[in-house]
């Protein structure tokens, strides 16, 4: 099923110790250095952050039977134990991974394993079942929720799954607007092989350039343009998933009531079930129009409401995102307007793609009007999609001046929004204070529903203690804050690791067993994943 | 949680052995009686029906102490053994549960119990649990697919779990459109409850009159303006259920990515795994505004090339169904325009409401006229509207005159959907030609979504051998031709027990013990629902 001929190679291979392409990383704009001191203070600079030949690992704790027994099913040449492969697989993009990527000594796992199709995939699982090896699947290596630390569990190693080899487009249907698409294509990748033939899958979260289609599904993604074309969740409609003890084929038709919808159980399941192989999305022919337009509101609550007037309506903006006060503020002086920079007020991108975008801009355009909204024209939309990807380059020009930088994100009802952000935003800033940090919490919200919206949370702070002790207590803070406030764990981001610890308040006792009885029955020996998603107490 | 005082009762007592209000059944129409010996031959009038007096059950096997163990939660009135109310409950509405309606003997849950509260739910199949007492949950009795069969397991009694009394409006969140509905909250009884606030559900199956909410949720249900409102599936957003092993509240925000969406695990259960006791669901304002125009197409491909476009273009009506050219003709004859009854052609309802109907529909006129398709004006939509849940009445009538009426359901992608009608429409007619029976086979497209439709047929027959038999036989055919041509088990029905044994070849073995895993977590002694969903040699 390794359909390497069809493959487009768009995706660059990432910084291994920070986002992205390497030629893409910048020193922090002038407008936010000068900003800075302002919101935080003097910010002390760290310590350099060391070279990849410097990083020191433990040896490799596979033996030369298990690396035979993996090299049978995919050549030698694809079990790499190279301490440069393993260190680049060492985790995710967090804030915390990558501060851990500034440190000498690092975990990582024992060897990558780079399959090239679905029956690889199966044959690996067993093997790693047989031999008590733990798996971790590993898409574009883009999760921020500790997704892809090198755990182990209780066995004696643990492999990094790399499912780079399966990419591509296998199937179109054409009529039914169908794509089946190997699970470890990249968005930029999927998008040009279904460019070629017409069609555009829309789904563009910020970890797009480097973050693969089994990966959105693992996690259930939700992209910038979720208003329009959908979270990743409402475009799949199909699976093929690899277990230790049986593939499953899901998505007969585009609606079933055919028992539960199984597909439900490895959406969001992040490797800890199986390896998804393949999944199938509903695509769109490319919309050929687009129309951009900036708003801005007398404030947060007054933007909150054209959001929500507007999505309830139905038929407006592809791409719909609220900026509060603070947020705005910034974003502003990043472009360089800084004598604008601490304006008052809540700005709003809409950008509209496809059929009847001048009546939906209209109807937008009126909702808004009326809640209080002044339109200031494309160019703020249009500069916003250009750098839509480019945030986590940021963050790594203000790790490296100091600032410690990270996101954080949650959803709620409409009715609940206000005081959900409230109660994480004090908590964040309470955090801080504690230990004497300067902080500025910054707020959007980026994907809609007609019963509520998430917000997405970006903190920047001057730690002087440990950062990442530091972060660990505030963020645990903000997780309490998010669940006695009425929210959930993740929006998007997914649960991974670093909130497995709150997932049983969201679902409670009954909702882990259920995920537990699930993981018993497809992956006996737990091997897959081992502390995602289900604290490791509770998965046995 | 039973709030009765904000009940609205407008719902009936349903007639016993046949469908809904015994005052609205009525004698076939004229058009009918002159169709049927054109299309099936001459028909024999069946042995009448016996009266509810006559029919003879097995002495109820509860015990008096478990009587008594029940009445302790919820009152011994509401732990009912009469004749009268075990017969009520013996099954649900398909043509083979109506045709054992007929007979002198009869199977039948030992008691019907009467729980009025979430808490008496959770009580009550604790002591079922203790005391190995099969449950079978009850909303409106209207399954048509054998969920409802008072089969016990292995067990020694079986009580059917009447939920009527689990009715009201909870909550309702006027600035977030959600509503918080009581799970034995029937279709009228919902929609009443919310006109009186200004918001509609807009869920209307073809069962709306007598059905639940928690039967919508439980069954994966979809209604008739499925085109505007989505399938019962993407209205809900929150769940209440209880399990022998412990209660679950899900659904915290509109998206999440907090592990898999546990949701939709209960979506589609059945009562297999617990009861469901609330039901949150997006509802939106009642809409004022409401357009009605009938198609006329040359055919049935045609046609679906029309309700493709239209759906894939978006913004289009909120019924929109196909009935094929054999449908059609029927319909008409309905009508009393016999003379044109056998006029070709596939005729298309819609119905715009909400917001924009001019737009959206002088954007579906443009699709259908380049498609081929012809206004036939208002009047067949609007009565197809008038007489849209009278359908069983009229198969009731058919099945006195002797005439054998079901109907079956399934739905695939676009572009496999012309492909799926052939083969199931061909072995419905092979069945019946096997036993020399002459039958008339019509097929409708009522549920539509980007990437595929449904089909729904409507069967009848002249069976002159015995008709639960024969049908088995043809419905075992059909299934089988279902899903070799790549269809669903079945798109709204559920699976009950008539779909059990065909749901390994839809899901997998894999997914068969997905759900297995499940069971046995949340119900260990296997008390809930018997051999629906799961065939009974796998759910242990």
């Amino acid at each position: 099923m390794s359909s390497e001929s069809g493959r487009v190679a768009v995706t660059s291979v990432m910084r291994w110790n920070g986002w992205g392409d390497p030629a893409r990383a910048s020193d922090l704009p002038r407008a936010v250095r000068m900003l800075l001191p302002l919101l935080l203070g003097r910010v002390q600079k760290p310590a350099p952050a060391v070279e990849l030949a410097e990083v020191s690992l433990e040896p490799s704790s596979l033996r030369d039977d298990d690396r035979q027994a993996l090299a049978d099913v995919v050549g030698a040449e694809r079990v790499d134990t190279s301490s440069e492969a393993r260190i680049r697989h060492a985790g995710g993009r967090s804030t915390p991974d990558l501060l851990r990527r500034r440190e000498r000594q690092q975990a990582s796992p024992d060897a990558v394993v780079l399959p090239g199709s679905h029956d690889e995939v199966a044959a690996l699982l067993r093997v790693c079942a047989d031999r008590r090896i733990a798996v971790i699947p590993f898409g574009g290596g883009t999760s921020v929720v500790g997704a892809l630390e090198p755990e182990r569990g209780t066995h004696r190693a643990v492999v990094s799954l790399d499912l780079r080899r399966l990419s591509g487009l296998l199937r179109l249907d054409e009529v039914s607007g169908e794509a089946t698409l190997a699970a470890g294509t990249t968005g930029p990748d999927a998008e040009a092989l279904l460019a070629a033939r017409g069609f555009e899958l829309g789904h563009y979260p910020q970890s797009f350039r480097y973050a693969t289609i089994g990966g959105f599904a693992a996690a259930r993604s939700s992209g910038q343009s979720s208003a329009g074309y959908g979270r990743f969740d409402s475009m799949v409609t199909g699976l093929r998933v690899a277990t230790p003890t049986g593939d499953i084929d899901l998505g007969r038709s585009p609606g079933s009531a055919a028992g539960p919808d199984l597909i439900r159980v490895f959406l969001g399941s992040e490797g800890i079930f199986g390896v998804i192989t393949e999944v199938r999305v509903r695509v769109h022919r490319v919309p050929h129009d687009r129309l951009f337009e900036a708003w801005s509101f007398a404030d947060f609550t007054q933007g909150v409401e054209g959001l929500r007037r507007v999505t309830q309506r139905g038929g407006g903006p592809t791409v719909l995102r609220l900026s509060d006060e603070a947020e705005t503020a910034v974003s502003l002086a990043q472009l360089g307007r800084i004598g604008k920079a601490l304006a008052k007020g809540a700005s709003v991108i809409t950008v509209y793609e496809g059929d009847d975008i001048a009546a939906r801009r209209a109807r937008t355009s009126a909702i808004f009007e009326a809640v209080g909204g002044v339109s200031s024209g494309e160019r703020a939309a249009e500069d916003w999609l250009d750098g839509r990807f480019d945030g986590p380059y940021l963050r790594d020009s203000l790790l490296d001046a100091g600032v410690f930088c990270e996101t954080l994100e949650t959803a709620t009802t409409w009715s609940n929004l206000l005081h959900l952000r409230a109660e994480v935003t004090a908590a964040l800033r309470a955090g801080f204070e504690e230990v004497g940090a300067r902080s500025y919490v910054m707020c959007h919200v980026s994907h809609v529903y007609p019963t509520g919206a998430s917000l997405y949370f970006t903190v920047i702070a001057n730690i002087r203690s440990d950062p990442l002790d530091t972060w660990a207590a505030v963020k645990g803070r903000a997780n309490d804050a998010i669940l006695a406030a009425g929210g959930t764990i993740s929006h998007h981001h997914a649960v991974g690791r670093d909130h497995a610890a709150w997932l049983e308040q969201e679902i409670g006792e009954t909702g882990v067993r259920i995920l537990a009885a699930i993981k018993r029955e497809l992956d006996p020996t737990c091997i897959l994943n081992p502390g995602a998603v289900i604290p490791s107490d509770r998965s046995r």
